[in-house]
């Protein structure tokens, strides 16, 4: 894992988190993206080299309202930036943790994403990412 | 905020989640402390430029203990770096923010610490925190 590379945080209304989390980090997001497959419109805010993904669902069987209707609003999940998504899950299958998708599937902010049952993690939701860019270099 | 300082994450064990998360991240762990006044036992890994905080309640009435008793294990905090703690403080409490303390107060790993009550900050505990060799340099 190099870096952080951002904490997911499920919230009721996105355009009311966009207004409190301009307020609290002192800078605005830096991008809006619906990812339908998912059932969420998401917005990023950059701190240093990580990001703040807050998430909102789009529809009431979306992962997130499911997660909102158990726990409330908070902290969903968090996301690793690694080089390649399919060394480091066959690294973490190796080292016992257990995978929620089997292939990376396509995420938000250009990404290739993988999760991670938090059963097997502690009870923490983990995201394992790659940025699609890097993926066209090697195999340009 | 300049960056993410740390994740803090509730355990329920501390050595089982040290093997854990040395599995999950690939490095070891870079110290252990134990902060008394918390009642917490805490260890850290590195992660880029940030940190995962480990920790692990030392008696029955540390905020750790009745994180754990009523949510489970999990992520418990978000804390950002920041350049002077106390021109933060004002900051956030300037932009409606409720603060936990009023003073900032000594947390682990060097730091002066102040938490944003969740209530005010969409659910989510966040801590703010500052280096203290850096408070010694303005004065010296």
């Amino acid at each position: 894992m190099r870096k952080i590379e951002h904490i997911g945080i499920a919230v009721d209304n996105l355009d009311e988190a966009n207004a409190l989390y301009r307020a609290m980090l002192g800078v605005d997001h830096c991008k809006i993206e619906e990812v339908s497959s998912e059932g969420v419109r998401t917005s990023f805010f950059q701190v240093g080299e990580s990001k703040i993904e807050l998430l909102e669902a789009t529809s009431t069987d979306s992962p997130i309202a499911k997660f909102i209707s158990k726990k409330g609003p908070g902290v969903h999940h968090i996301a690793f930036d690694v080089e390649d998504i399919h060394a480091s899950m066959q690294r973490m299958r190796d080292e016992g943790f257990v995978l929620i998708n089997d292939e990376p599937k396509r995420g938000a902010d250009n990404k290739l994403v993988c999760f991670v049952h938090p059963k097997s993690a502690g009870g923490v939701l983990i995201e394992l990412c790659q940025e699609i860019a890097q993926v066209r270099e090697v195999n340009e």
